[in-house]
């Protein structure tokens, strides 16, 4: 029974039928708006979680700035305002009358941060000023997709100052890497490739740009966050000065740094298979469910015992016994929306004093003895979150190639990723890559690594197409 | 040394100097909107978390909405359109040109949410649904004051739908008992008044509205959380309809509550003082700060370890050794943010083994062994949270008086509030009070409990002046 489109016929479209049979987002009303779903805001709190504690663990603070902002803020950075006027959503009437100056509805809080930073920053004593705030932002979108790109969205950006431009460069490095690095390798279980942009891929204002890109089940990739170095151009529009211990006034140097609900589109295209989602245990909002195979008295009592042995073992575990829906159904609702392990169990385990447990990821089943299920489960679901992991990184390293020159580059990422030299680009070579659609998604070392600049010998650029 | 405007003589310069020198919040650069600083957002998360989990105890689940709303969501519920006409900001341009359809930026998601709650019932089997979202919302003040009345907050609402009344209201009741008075009576230190609203001062369209209000410092009321039952008048105007056991179709009955950043609000104007803000330990981001006297190497070692030790111990605690800022300075800082207590140590102190550990509610200090810091801490913040409650409680108590007629009540409550038998105000009675500013808080039993019915017999109400 195929519930979903088949993933390699139509990827869009399967991408589409996964976010409606697992219940994971809608559209919303207005056009280019969603509705993220119970189980889909589910994924979003945990992401949240666990993204805000490692932003604090760096000594950032969280704060709330407002909603709407003067539109005179945004013409202040001029390099901006061309960048986002398009997207503004812009308010007009309030309090039942037309206002004298519209107001924006926030693309990012930059600005308006920036407002207030200057305010907080008198002397080196106050500095860093490390801000970060969750939030919805509006960007108006003619093409959206749910996730992928919405009129509205949620993200957290940070926005901090510094004394010097070793400080801000430091600091950017360590949330891109420690923050966002760190998280989508060991949570979302994706093998994400860290760089820099180019010059020409780089953030409006930007004097760095680092990025994370991961690839997706169809080959392209997704950017999944991004860290900005601003050198001291935002502190010179907004005026975000400071007393020196020397006695001088000096600019501030800034950095910005963002991830959003974005990142929910990529853990289900780069994760998704034909029969729906697949979660890693780190991050899923239900780790196991316990799936009774029939309606029967002595067994739902067992399967209620087993649910509260696993939650009192700290597993995120649910009982799904609906009545009126089949055993197949509720695999496959399972299945659908990527529920690690299963415990599936019927009257003749009950008899036999067994249990099935059925993995997502490999749809590999074994039966073990009931009474070792607390036992097994725990590192069943860390062999699930590792297997995940490398089963994506051989997926992109199959779809990765290692090639000389733009011709083979072009080629190459007709199905996947190509890594070529950086210098192999060379001047044009990105404005020839764009007439293919195709992108340079970062430039790093040959090793892998971040380069500290973008002069450095021999780095290497992954090109792509991308969403 | 002054630092704030004293209670007693300007409470709403008090309000605006503490909302300054304890850094919890600033205007915003469009009026009517707030910047809630680090200080103020994290009480923010703090509340937010623990009603978060009270509401998911309940078997609610978190969603989330859109921002913008279209105006025709709005004209379906002619009775709420008069309601929030005058207070809604309205985009007219997105995308670079104007709309065909202006959308508002929701003053309220129950519109966009009914819709999608009537897709989401089906059946019988799809009830109750239990749902809420944290988000910001806009209702455009002409008067803001922050925290309490501003063009944009946050808040959580809650929308339910359940296939009869008494479901609905049990549930409607559940919310207001378990989840809001709670944390209100046991984290927030509020004896907080429970009881209905009158016909006049209910939310249009509930057929019952339940309150909560506590006494700010000033003598006036504050409405702290309310829940609503709708009956099916919201399920009318959105179709939410679904197929009974019994094979017919039925129309739902629907509840909503809601708490916001007004709780912030009352939270200063309940419990602070001419010193600044008072947090009950339960709430506070920082329940402890350690304050070592001088600038002295062997000093900062050792609050450092006592630092490390509570903080192991699982308090939350902070040290503050900045240098260039006096003992002094430190601790009206300390009693300003209201973290409930100090531990004081100076060289004197060391050289003795003790230590002082100074109360916010009381201002009473102690000395003891420099041992027993670990073991006295914890028994202290659970003494100083139950203090903070009785003594809000004896205030509130001084200041409400039993009277038996309007007249007494209006002069009672010009200075607190007024408990009269419901059935002395009468018809009419609402609007005499309304002509003195003062208004029916709520209806409640003589004991203080909640009435089933607005008809019990012997029903009393409370009338105060009210924020
Ligand atoms: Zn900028
Ligand atoms: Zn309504």
């Amino acid at each position: 029974m195929a519930i979903l489109s088949p993933r390699g016929e139509d990827f869009p479209r399967w991408y589409q039928d996964v976010l409606a049979k697992a219940e994971l987002a809608d559209n919303g009303p207005v056009r280019g708006t969603m509705v993220i779903r119970p189980y889909g805001y589910a994924i979003w709190e945990r992401m949240q979680a666990d993204v805000d504690a490692r932003i604090k663990a760096t000594g950032a603070v969280n704060a709330y700035f407002p909603l709407f902002i003067p539109e005179s803020y945004l013409r202040r950075e001029a390099q901006h305002v061309e960048g986002f006027s398009p997207e503004l959503a812009v308010v007009t009437h309030g309090g039942g009358k037309e206002l004298e100056e519209p107001v924006v509805v926030r693309p990012t809080s930059e600005t308006v941060i920036g407002e207030y930073m200057a305010k907080w920053t008198q002397s080196y004593r106050d500095l860093p000023l490390l801000l970060n705030q969750w939030a919805n932002v509006v960007r108006w979108e003619l093409r959206p997709r749910l996730f992928l790109r919405t009129s509205e969205f949620l993200w957290q950006e940070g926005h901090t100052a510094h004394v010097d431009q070793a400080d801000a460069a430091a600091y950017a490095r360590r949330i891109h890497l420690e923050v966002y690095r760190e998280f989508m390798t060991s949570v979302l279980a994706l093998p994400v490739l860290v760089g820099r942009k180019t010059a020409k891929e780089r953030f409006a204002g930007a004097i760095n740009t680092l990025t994370l890109e991961a690839m997706m089940g169809d080959g392209k990739a997704l950017q999944m966050a991004t860290s900005h170095e601003l050198g001291q151009n935002f502190a010179r529009a907004f005026d975000i000065d400071f007393l020196g211990a020397d006695g001088q006034r000096h600019l501030a140097w800034t950095t910005s740094w963002g991830s959003s609900t974005r990142m929910i589109g990529g853990l289900i295209m780069a994760h998704g298979d034909d029969n729906g989602l697949r979660i890693p245990p780190r991050l899923a909002p239900v780790q196991v469910i316990v799936l009774p195979v029939r309606d029967d008295a002595a067994l739902l009592e067992r399967v209620s015992q087993i649910t509260e042995g696993l939650r009192a073992a700290g597993v995120r575990v649910q009982l799904d016994a609906r009545p009126g829906l089949s055993f197949g159904r509720r695999v496959t609702d399972a299945e659908l929306k990527g529920i690690p392990v299963r415990v599936e169990i019927g009257p003749r385990d009950l008899a036999a004093g067994s249990v099935t447990l059925a993995r997502r990821d490999t749809s590999e089943k074994i039966t073990i003895p009931l009474d070792d299920v607390l036992a097994r489960v725990p590192a069943l679901l860390d062999d699930v979150q590792q297997n995940m992991y490398d089963a994506a990184l051989a997926a992109r390293d199959a779809r990765t190639r290692d090639v000389s020159d733009l011709a083979e580059a072009v080629e190459a990422a007709s199905v996947g990723f190509a890594r070529l030299p950086w210098a192999a680009v060379g001047d044009g070579g990105e404005a020839k890559l764009a007439e293919e659609s195709l992108t340079v998604r970062c430039i790093q070392r040959p090793d892998g690594t971040l380069p500290d600049s973008g002069d450095e010998p021999d780095l290497v650029c992954i090109v792509a197409r991308a969403y």
